[in-house]
């Protein structure tokens, strides 16, 4: 099979940000990328019947009405293939709601990027082969990084990954606008550590809200992660208003020992 | 004045990681450099009346004692200079118990980096230029960035770019050892921005404990700093508990603006 000649993709959602992200690394490979959008003159459903492999790039509060929409209309030959941020829920309702073959995905980086080298997708082969293969050997070509994992684990380990990286540096971003002290002077004296923290708080002011809201608001483990990063914080906090040198090295050392075990990955 | 012919330097604290750090640069251009510490021939007196400047690297714990110790014997045409992480204090505790030149400085930077190029070094001229001006002239030389900075200016900056700093990296360094979830996978699913937060966390947990629990525990506005970071991250949890989206974008809209900032400086 000549996939470039053969293949018609469509991307619901084409008009989005990671929606024209994926057409144009599409169309550079020489693939044909239908679209629909609000206002597109072709509907989700023409575009559901017309394409072999459907692309969901839509915020995740519409996600279920689309694959309601179009679920029933794809055939077994064709593949549906959603990029929402949580997997577990969302790969549920595909597989409910059409017995096309469906592979859920999580492009793990924003329309930022140039391009997907070194890029990381999450992969769940969920229902047939074909199109699973398709896809995860397309990215590959393209020098993305494939991670193949049950929705589930994805979705505990975005708890952390996304969950509460994103809660830390958002209460950081709000101490800044809020504690009185000059940002300019801040920047200035930032260290190197500090410096690359700004470099996180940047690029994650450039994402989209009410995405990052999803994110945060429906991971399943998302309200244990953030009251446990909670606790962690008070208890760091009691220990240096009391200056209490031994715990803090207690805690100190517990991280310097996780730091080698990330080395040894 | 040829300052590598004529200039003798020492270093109180010169068999710790900064100490033989600035040995070694101020050997590589050619500078004879006195060391003095625990177990060393030379004691801190004899140190003192031996160089035209005297450079502190010890821990800030000890600092008080050394300058009360070397201050009195210390002439008008010798120099004195501090590595402290704070600076207000210990820039008063110097002026107390020495009448000779004085110079504040933070090297923000730990003992990890190769050289001087590009790293920031906070300065004050405490009492006297002439020191002043060779060690400002000296790091320039090296290309280093100098910020001449008031103590308590830069103690205020410090309560944001190394006590919250760390306590957020701290946070997440004790969340990630108990969380229950796999590191290996953590690492093949982090995103670009928590490669970044990974990297932040190794470089963090690099560092000396006691040193960074002194950070923490002195700074004059650590206790407050922390304690607003706190009630912001309650504020955000509960926030994220309620899935209230209005509340959640109008936080992450200032944390835009904030960015929008920061590109500006």
């Amino acid at each position: 099979m000549s996939p470039v000649s053969k293949v018609r993709l469509g991307i619901i959602g084409g008009a989005g940000r990671m929606g024209r992200w994926f057409k144009r690394i599409f169309e550079a490979e020489g693939y044909e990328v239908l679209v629909a959008d609000k206002g597109t003159p072709l509907s989700n459903q023409d575009l559901a019947k017309a394409c072999d492999v459907v692309f969901v790039s839509v915020p995740m509060s519409a996600f279920e009405e689309v694959v309601k929409e179009i679920g029933p209309l794809l055939t077994e030959k064709q593949g549906l293939i959603d990029f929402c941020s949580l997997k577990k829920e969302q790969n549920e309702i595909m597989l409910a709601h059409t017995t096309c073959e469906v592979v859920a995905a999580h492009p793990l980086f924003g329309p930022g990027e140039k391009d997907l080298t070194n890029q990381k997708v999450a992969l769940w082969p969920s229902r047939g082969k074909k199109w699973f293969n398709w896809f995860e050997e397309f990215l590959k070509a393209q020098k993305a990084q494939t991670i193949v994992v049950p929705p589930d684990d994805h979705d505990r380990i975005m708890a952390i990954v996304q969950v509460i990286n994103h809660l830390m540096l958002l209460a950081l971003g709000k101490l800044m606008g809020s504690a009185g002290l000059e940002l300019e002077l801040i920047q200035k004296l930032a260290t190197p550590s500090f410096v690359r923290q700004l470099d996180i708080v940047a690029r994650f002011a450039d994402q989209d809200p009410y995405l990052y809201g999803l994110i945060q608001f429906d991971n399943p483990l998302g309200e244990e992660m953030r009251h446990k990063y909670l606790d962690i914080l008070e208890e760091l906090t009691a220990i240096a208003d009391k200056k209490d040198m031994e715990n803090f090295v207690k805690v100190f050392k517990e991280v310097q020992n996780l730091s080698h075990k990330l080395k040894l990955h």
